[in-house]
């Protein structure tokens, strides 16, 4: 079997940790950048730093692609004179936007002969490389298996979620719903400690008692929602609005901004409003929707 | 030594938990609740009913009040009646409701004789009598050891915060405040998820992994809070606001209400038009607190 190659678009710090595990697993390994210097140790580790992008993508079957947005992957894969590189070749891109603008660059690929997966990295930057990263795929089942080798040199677990090309960036902005709405309250709940003279090191041991209290409701709330039931089971939707109520008042009265947990409270007191203050939480679900 | 005896106030689905607990212990307990015909079986299990809130307090020497917030226990407590009855006893304040009023109530009760001790019950009614629960307590030191005992008998773990008798609460308003933003992302993603095709099952367990990194992340930012550092370490203000923005956009594209989300990316943005761009997300604590 020849080494397996691969090049690397896009020295972030997420694109040289991609990289930097190829390189460990012995994965022959191109990278390039917009902004030239990115490299780091890259090339004493072993790598390739290719003069220009498509130079670059012509030097393995497999481009891995990972930049801020897909306005900055367009930006390099879109240009003709890499467009043309990557006929008969394939991109998995790895950074973060819609599924709209996934399934958009999934028929820019097909109209140009580049097979094309779409993809997305759940952890951060110190999981690549080791079992703790998680990847999720979505695009063509043939070309994923096709590529399945190299992807797998980066370890961690690896997810194909289906052939809609949308799906990974689905998943991506739902699970990003999830953790940058919780970071939010989290420093949020910070500054509303700090001013109750409670340090950040104070709390954060019980605020990881919340956050381990999260998963197993994560996965009770999730039939709720898919059989329509909605059912409170002792903790309706009138009791979470007194308390996001309480939230509110404390923030508040320390001068404290209470935006984000105002337009939570106002979800939940629409919920209220409609008639569903004896169901649970999960109603919400259905007042979003709703809007 | 006497067998232990404790009164409670309040037969909502926490107070009966709480009553529950504690005749399964072998506490003799005596119930009350505003609205007749909630003691469900407690009376069966041992508990005795009290006639009237004078009555119930009457008969131990430490009161356990649970309702749904500070409006509903002053209702019960501060009739004359009852405060009377209470002079030289102590009541212990489950309810949830701001540091201000658990302060105010504090004052109260000093005014008249009474002990008082307030706290929070940070898990849900199931963990009660087991040894899932967590309990929050402040107030004077010596009324917390002389009721330790009654308290014990609820099992779980209880942590005395401080003599401060608005601290319980504090803490309470502030890890609730990352309970409740925390499941508005969640129920805000299963909406986004649904209207993607995936359902609440699906993302459920992915949901999790989010859910499972969140402690470890939550004592990481503590440090970087408390030293006033808020270092990004490869993950910028900026690159969360661009992730935000995903959110918003892949859930407006739908017709999903993106309120909670919009106002935490307005937060982030305020954060990098401060100039913060390159630091981390934990600046925005500080940010709330300028608002």
């Amino acid at each position: 079997m020849p080494p397996l190659s691969v090049t690397v678009l896009g020295l972030g710090p997420m694109g040289r940790a991609l990289a930097g595990a190829f390189l460990d697993a012995g994965v022959r390994t191109t990278v390039w950048n917009r902004t030239p210097g990115r490299e780091g140790d890259l090339v004493e580790r072993g790598a390739v730093l290719a003069g220009s992008a498509e130079e670059a993508v012509a030097a393995a079957a497999l481009t891995v692609i990972c930049l801020v947005n897909y306005d900055a992957t367009d930006s390099v894969l879109r240009r003709p004179e890499v467009t043309d590189a990557l006929k008969g070749r394939t991109v998995v891109n790895l950074s973060a936007d819609t599924p709209e603008r996934a399934r958009d660059t999934g028929v820019w690929a097909a109209e140009h002969g580049i097979g094309y997966l779409d993809g997305a990295i759940m952890t951060p930057t110190p999981s690549i490389g080791t079992p703790a990263g998680v990847f999720l795929h979505s695009g063509p089942e043939p070309l994923y298996r096709e590529h399945r080798a190299v992807l797998d040199a980066l370890d961690g677990v690896h997810t194909h979620l289906g052939e809609d090309i949308g799906r990974a960036a689905a998943y991506d902005v739902a699970l990003l719903d999830i953790f940058w709405t919780s970071m939010t309250g989290y420093v949020h709940a910070l500054a509303l400690a700090r001013a109750e003279g409670i340090s950040a090191r104070e709390l954060a041991p019980f605020a990881a008692g919340i956050g381990a209290i999260l998963p197993p409701l994560f996965e009770e709330w999730a039939d709720d929602v898919d059989s329509g039931s909605y059912t409170g089971e002792g903790n309706p939707l009138t009791s979470a609005v007194s308390t996001m109520s309480h939230v509110v008042h404390a923030a508040e009265a320390h001068g404290i901004d209470a935006s984000v947990m105002r337009a939570a409270e106002a979800l939940a007191v629409r919920a209220v409003d409609r008639g569903h203050g004896a169901e649970g939480f999960t109603r919400v679900t259905q007042i979003v929707e709703a809007s």
